[in-house]
C-alpha cells in the first residue's frame, strides 16, 4: 500500500473530513499544508493534480482524487469493508443521498455562511443562512427519529454531514434550537479515534 | 421486484436523469406526474415521502429514495452490475466524484440559470452564469482527453452531468466554446435506448 497524503488546510472542514475518517481507521496520513492564503491551490504544482483548484487534494501512489465526499467513498471502500459504506444498493443509496446533502444544502447553507464570515467570500449570506436554517430544521426532524443519517449505524454520511454543521457558529448560525443536533454531533465526537479541529 | 416509480416533472433535468437511466437498463418505470406548478411535491402525501419537498421521488416497494445522484446509484447498483458503478475504490471514487459535480458545480452553475430564466426563480443569474463557464471548461477540457467522465466507459457520472449541460442553452448558457462537450453529448444521445427530454 502507498503512502497516503492528503494537501490540506487546517481550517478546512472538507479537508478535516479526511483527517476525521482516517483517524476512526486508525490509518496513517501524510499531511501537507497547502498555502491557501498565496492561492497555492490554484497554481503549479496543485492545479496540475485537481484542475478545478481546490482542496482537499487526495493521493494514494498514483490515484489522484478530488472532492471530500468522493475521498470518503474510497477511503471507504478500500479500507472499511462493509461498515462505513455498505455494497448493497438500499444501503449505498441511503447513504450516498447524505453525501449529496453535504455537497447541496449544507455546503449551500452553513459552509457559505461561514465563508462569507470567517474568509470574506463575496456571496448573499442572507440566502445562505436561510438555506441553514431549512437543513438544520430538516436535520433535527430526521435526528429526532435516528440515531444516525442512515443504515442506523455511523457511516460516512455522518463524517460528511457533521463538520460545516458544527462550525455554523462561524457564520452566524446557531446550534441552539436543534437539540437532537447536538446529541448527534457528540455521538460522532465520542467515537474511537475521534480528532478535532479548530472551532469544533 | 417491486414496481419502480417515480415521481416526476418532464421538465425537471433531474427527474430526467432517472427516466433515461431507467430506458438505458431496459427497465419499466411507473411515471406519477407531479402538478409542480401548484406545488404537490411540498404537500401530502408527497411530502411524507420526502420531507425535502423536492422531486424526483423514487420507489422501489417499501424503498424510498430522495435525489437523483442517490437514485441513480441504487439502480446502478441494483440493476448495472459493475458496468455503470464499478465497486473497487477507485473506480466507485472516480465516478462518485463527477456525481459530486452534477451536484454542485453543475447545479450552481447551468441549472440554476436555467431555474432563473426558465422558471423565475430569485437567483443571481450572473453568478450563475459565470460558474457555469467555468464548469464548462473544466468539462471541455476533461473531454478532450477522456472519451466519457470516468473509468473510460458510459457510467452513471455521464447520466448525472449530462441533462443540465445539455439544457444549459434555456439559461442562457451556450455550448458553442465547447466542440468536446457537444462530442460527449452526442455520444450519450447514441447509446442504446437513449430518451430525450424536452429542449434537449
Amino acid at each position: 500500500m502507498g503512502t497516503l497524503k492528503l494537501h490540506d488546510l487546517e481550517l478546512s472542514g472538507n479537508c478535516y473530513k479526511v483527517r476525521l475518517f482516517c483517524a476512526l481507521l486508525g490509518l496513517d496520513l501524510d499531511i501537507r499544508p497547502v498555502d491557501f492564503m498565496a492561492g497555492a491551490h490554484k497554481q503549479a504544482p496543485l492545479i496540475a493534480l485537481n484542475p478545478f483548484g481546490e482542496i482537499p487534494v487526495f493521493e494514494d501512489g498514483d490515484l489522484v482524487l478530488r472532492d471530500s465526499q468522493a475521498i470518503l467513498v474510497y477511503l471507504a471502500r478500500k479500507f472499511g469493508g462493509e461498515n462505513w459504506l455498505p455494497t448493497d444498493p438500499a444501503g449505498m443509496a441511503q447513504v450516498v443521498s447524505w453525501l449529496m446533502v453535504a455537497e447541496n444544502e449544507i455546503a449551500r447553507g452553513p459552509n457559505d455562511a461561514r465563508l462569507h464570515d470567517k474568509f470574506g467570500y463575496p456571496l448573499d449570506v442572507d440566502q445562505a443562512r436561510e438555506k441553514a436554517t431549512r437543513i438544520l430544521g430538516l436535520l433535527e426532524s430526521h435526528l429526532k427519529q435516528n440515531t444516525w443519517l442512515a443504515v442506523g449505524r455511523p457511516t460516512i454520511a455522518d463524517i460528511a454531514c457533521m463538520p460545516y454543521v458544527g462550525l455554523g457558529h462561524e457564520g452566524g448560525v446557531t446550534l441552539e434550537p436543534y437539540p437532537a443536533v447536538r446529541d448527534w454531533i457528540g455521538r460522532i465526537k465520542a467515537l474511537p479515534g475521534f480528532i478535532a479541529m479548530p472551532a469544533l
